[in-house]
């Protein structure tokens, strides 16, 4: 069972089965996990149901939200336990000057709290994580991400965050363009609509991305570490 | 009547409101035109259904595809009235080195035949319009796109072509990263997947692009046309 | 006269001429200033000689960093005046994950005090220009300066500060690559090294900018000042 | 004895030494090579001295580019006796369309014939080979260079051909920005301009790269070479 099925129909997923997409681009051996704006502005301070959430902040995607961040701490522990890298995209305070196309199309998203702007404590960033503060979409677009990895040398991303539609959407696709292979977790991304959550998932997973569940991430995780290890480089 | 009405629930579509999300970005003064990937091996050398069409190229979308043709051909007359600048990121034929993660995701797209690499002769190029060679989705990434769009004073991007939730979709990305107002015409994209199609025009239409009819774009084109025209600048 | 002269020969100035090098690339009609790196850590909190200076800062150019920014002052009125867009593009506070090439070739430049990071208090930017910061030398790779250019319809880009023969010259390449047109007011720009700034001024002129007196610049933008107003666009 | 030694000045170079930069940035473990634009636009089809050269092509760089071309030569046939990946980006043919600031900067780069775009026989490419066009100087600038390089893992990058102070120069920066480590082998890049050529030598030395003898380059490859290999990733 597909997070898309019923929402793409049988035929739909013929087609593409029939057009060649979807097929696996797998794992390499140096994973990398990237946590996109897993802040408060993006599920409230407390789980609380949508309606409910963007009272506090418009950009909350509230209950979904706290439940992939409770998916998202293991997937961490995985990581920290290998000390591989982890990387926080995330959506810095806006200034004066930040304006452009952004301020037109979602102007609420000019004026969030300065407490929207905090990492979830549950899955925080630590000393040594990578901090990339950006001003659109893609993680990739306007910063120094694809320099940190080729210094880093990973070659396998792991993608967790919010929006699936959105900021999720964006990275992957530039993330792909730069040949990095790309694996979404499907139960640590989340977005304010299950419609597109799910439809971004079935793009995502024909044409750019590995999608497939936590568990299983993890058990292919606990493959790499298994292997005897590299030298320095 | 939203094109994607029916598949978002009007709960989700009064959540992104209540949000705020999906504010129009407007027009600026000097349109541009992009024509992605308008070439047989997305449509087939003749119109036919889906499933026939794919034994031509497994990359084709079939009827829904030369429905978008017809469509963009009087949008295009109406930039080519005007001198307006018309640019076609399109796929070139692949090396032999162009691997990477799209072989492995969509090994079909690596032997389509040279003739599925020709521009669709009714909205084809003509001298003076700008080729734009690409191997990615986004019609910037790894191309002179914004280069060119920079020397053009170009401040507004009509993006047609395909597909929907793929190459069209990264490209308006990418244009609303880079600060260009972005217009959609509905009836001049295409895709695949229905659902897909309809989805990613939300999500353009909710945070990237200014989503709307043909005829309305014409209309404002005509309404740019009949300004007083500026200087050289 | 130019500042190059004596440094690279008549001989090698006549080849490029023979060749067809360095014809102007002219002015457009929406200047933007780029003031790029002027904080005390390029010029020392004092005018002092470059021996004494680089006791304070390791990265500054002493003397010559200060006359620069008398030169600067004049022109950032004139834009001022006309209220056209200043950005500065700036090195920010390294983080310990800021390492890579940088540490390794220039590994001083990792531990300048806090003070080394502050804006020249005679240049400084005022509410309403556009801060950049930077990890790289050029100031369009991995930020926002395409994106806030095209906001604001910029098409000519006068380039400041330094180092002449590092950011400047980095920051140009990328403007030229862009198709802005970029002029360098060339005693507005400094360098630890005088055989350098001279041959990356000559570099620039031949192939990527125009490089003229400050004098002239100011005449320039005078003359686009007085021009009837172009509308809202 | 450096390449720069005499132009720039004794006291100059330790400027330098005092402020911390021109430290090794060192090998990684995956080379690859970069030929950069040496095609007979930038030799001529045989090497005559430059005055007579330009009167072929007005780009050639003369003799120096021949003897830079047999420098090359060698350093090739290690990377190929190793099948280490060899990049080719080169400057194609100009469209119509490809004008914008460097049709202004240089008229005559606009006119070269065809023959002046092959690649020069004696380091030409094979199949395999990877042939990156490109229209601006540095060779990543709106190019998959940096898609390649990932996909194949490189993380050291040995860059020669032409022009020092131009191509190469902006693809060393880039390069350095993108966190690659890179060598620069000095007799294997050529200038129109002896001292222009000299000084960005000693500024890519200093600030983004390991300038070094061709012999000595060759000698760290065969080190690795020697190194026991790893495996598959």
């Amino acid at each position: 069972m597909k997070p898309w099925d019923g929402i793409i129909s049988e035929d739909e997923q013929k087609a593409y089965r029939a057009a060649g997409f979807g097929r696996p681009s797998g794992w390499g051996k140096r994973p990398a996990l990237l946590i996109i704006d897993v802040q408060y502005r993006t599920v409230g301070t407390v789980s609380r149901p949508f309606w409910d959430s963007i009272k506090e902040f418009p950009t909350s995607c509230g209950e979904v939200g706290w439940k992939a961040v409770a998916n998202i701490a293991p997937l961490l522990a995985e990581f920290r336990r290998n000390k591989w890298p982890v990387l926080y995209p995330h959506v810095a305070p806006k200034a004066s000057y930040d304006g452009g196309r952004l301020a037109e199309k979602v102007p609420a998203i000019m004026t969030i709290p300065a407490k929207g702007y905090e990492f979830v404590a549950e899955v925080a960033p630590l000393d040594g994580d990578i901090l990339i503060p950006k001003k659109h979409p893609s993680a990739f677009f306007a910063t120094a991400m694809a320099s940190h990895l080729i210094d880093l040398g990973a070659d396998t991303l792991v993608v967790t965050g919010c929006t699936t539609s959105g900021c999720v959407r964006g990275t992957v696709v530039d993330a792909f363009s730069y040949n990095f292979r790309v694996v979404v977790p499907q139960e640590c991304v989340y977005d304010r609509s299950a419609a597109s959550h799910a439809v971004n998932l079935f793009d995502m997973s024909e044409k750019y991305a590995d999608v497939m569940p936590t568990a299983e991430v993890i058990q292919r995780l606990k493959a790499i570490e298994a292997e005897p290890k590299r030298g320095a480089a």
